[in-house]
């Protein structure tokens, strides 16, 4: 095990009617707040009302910022920043998933500072102070709600970059798993699929090879996402497969995983914001495509860890008996066939994404490569990767 | 899943060579602090020297507080208070294992009152503040160095209680597994014994039948403190197999694995603080006793979750062709096996305790059911417990 820092103050409150404590966590920190959230959809599920009426019990006063959109605009965050900085606003308060909660810490980052936000995220200046935020989350997937990161997409470069800094962990996240009843399938299976990877990632870049406490605790995570995701698709208000879901998303990616292990990459993820940046691709749908790609590009090197996970998350096909080689090809199928079963794409076929775009695709994502100091990772290596993936 | 709010601030530094964070860390709340630790093993392991020479670096007076038995003792911590108040000291540092830290926190807590500190552990005082609590952990077991709770032990009224607040969390604490090398054999089996039970007094005292997430974090701990338990016994100085152990024994009792089942107790740990008491036996060797008698009569109501256990920890002999009823019982019987190898007592008479003792320990673990609540257990049942340990 490498040394490690772990330090999470987010203060989490989970379970059914929760939303009641919006108005007393958010006095806390200010009464006059930015409301962040998506486009419509929570006014039409009757969830805005109840915010407002949460924020409206402890008399804080609300500037409202809607319009997130599922691959968050820096744009959009510029916008919001004017507004904080206009009605000197104390904190953020984001409604959403982690694109609402991405632009909520990023609107808390930029008001405090006279530069433009886009900045932090290339590494052009150094966050030292934000607005507490704190979040109300309607999706399981991003973790955002429990972590310090956050991911934006600067439209007019072409950019969807992201990082992590020790000011942007929320304050406090509300998480009620009835509030996802209401996400379709589609959005359901790709908040799966985010949870999966943000586990996957960790898993498969570690170099250590004595990690047996987080190994476990990752291997219990994918079983969960796994399983509570089929459990939703089936039954979208079974409480019970929601809140699971929504625990193992938000540990996912909350720094226990990672504790431990060591430098850790995003290498999917470096891909698949690329398809996000350039065709708008959910995030979800584009890591399914990646991820199946990306595992057999690292096959050779990485062949008794890809059999372990196998042996652990399908049990009953990856039995003891198969070797190690046929029990890791053998779980790269079957996880690209359980993403196929959950009706997300698994080629770039799939998201009509032509093959010969395949080096402009490399080339976007080797800014990013860059920025995250993947440096095993060239032009070459990417469009490898990628043909994997058609 | 059962709502719940998890909020656990305390800052971790994992790792070799942490300890000289120590300083820096410390003088962040004071520059006067008590210095709390055990018998005489840091000195010889020339482990208080490294921590003076930390807190020196930063110009941090420090008052010695020596002293604190395995089995904490109220007036030794009544002695600490006296010290902090006559000093007007700010923070208090504890270096060593559950019965330092817990020691520290009764101090931090009772420094900051005119009344007796044990009224905080029979329920007349509830704790408004504390001085800050930094740690340096010399031992794998009780998890109070990323937790809220406190056992101490009245030799007067031979009570050994213990209760949690959510401002008994430490500050920082300081986690390097080479600490712990010069851990003996009986007390590193003894330390993964106590995280054990913390894992299994939650897993089995749930009565939240969908709790996906929290069992498989709790399997996975299992597994890790029994293989770990296994590897530090065979080559004490075998880092890895420390950390793993240490890092499991925190995540143990941090609250992770309680958030979400809902109410659970401690009723294992009700009856074993009976035996410290009573006998001054060390606590995990306690717990190994009185674990599988616990087991054994919780069976009949409780055979389909021990049976699930079995099937995790012992999986090679557990295996699913075994009926429900045969899992469940030789679960139990493969866990008192284990605890034996270890060199762990497994039966009251090991420990030199006559069955004639049996209603005598009940009443005394009376007093504490009462304390935490638990109406389930009155003098019959605690005594036909005891009766299945003899």
């Amino acid at each position: 095990m490498q040394n490690f820092v772990f330090h999470n103050p987010t203060k989490i409150l989970f379970g059914k009617n929760t939303l009641s404590s919006l108005g007393t966590e958010t006095a806390a920190f200010s009464k006059r707040v930015l409301l962040v959230y998506g486009r419509n959809s929570i006014k039409k599920t009757g969830l805005y009302d109840r915010v407002i009426e949460s924020l409206a019990h402890e008399k804080i006063e609300v500037v409202d910022h809607a319009g997130v959109s599922p691959n968050p605009l820096v744009s959009h965050v510029r916008e919001g920043i004017a507004k904080v900085k206009e009605c000197d606003l104390g904190a953020i308060v984001a409604v959403g998933g982690g694109s609402v909660i991405d632009s909520a810490k990023a609107i808390a980052a930029g008001a405090l500072v006279a530069h433009d936000v886009w900045k932090f995220f290339i590494g052009k200046k150094t966050i030292k102070a934000t607005l507490p935020v704190i979040t109300v989350l309607t999706l399981a997937a991003a973790g955002s709600e429990m972590n310090s990161g956050m991911v934006l997409t600067n439209e007019k470069t072409v950019e969807k970059f992201g990082f992590g800094h020790r000011l942007l962990y929320p304050k406090t996240s509300i998480l009620d798993p009835e509030l996802t009843f209401t996400v379709p399938p589609d959005y359901t299976a790709y908040g799966a699929i985010d949870a999966i990877s943000h586990v996957l990632e960790f898993y498969m870049t570690t170099q250590d090879p004595d990690t047996q406490v987080q190994d476990r605790i990752m291997e219990g995570l994918l079983i969960n996402c796994m399983e509570n995701c089929e459990r939703c698709l089936d039954k979208p208000d079974d409480y019970s497969a929601r809140a699971n879901l929504m625990w193992a998303a938000t540990l996912a990616l909350n720094g226990l995983t990672a504790a431990g292990l060591g430098r850790v990459g995003f290498p999917m993820h470096m891909i698949e914001h690329s398809l996000s940046a350039l065709y708008n691709v959910p995030h979800g749908a584009g890591l399914s495509v990646i991820i199946p790609g990306w595992l057999t590009w690292a096959l050779p090197h990485r062949k008794k860890r890809i059999a372990r996970l196998g042996r652990q998350i399908f049990p009953e096909t990856i039995t003891n008996e198969l070797s190690t080689t046929a029990a890791a090809g053998q779980t790269i199928a079957l996880l690209r066939d359980w993403f196929a079963a959950q009706h997300s794409p698994v080629s770039l076929s799939e998201l009509d994404i032509p093959i010969t775009d395949i080096p402009h695709i490399a080339q976007n994502s080797l800014q990013l490569a860059r920025v995250w100091r993947l440096k095993e990772y060239g032009q070459h290596e990417i469009e490898t990767i990628l043909t994997l993936c058609k």
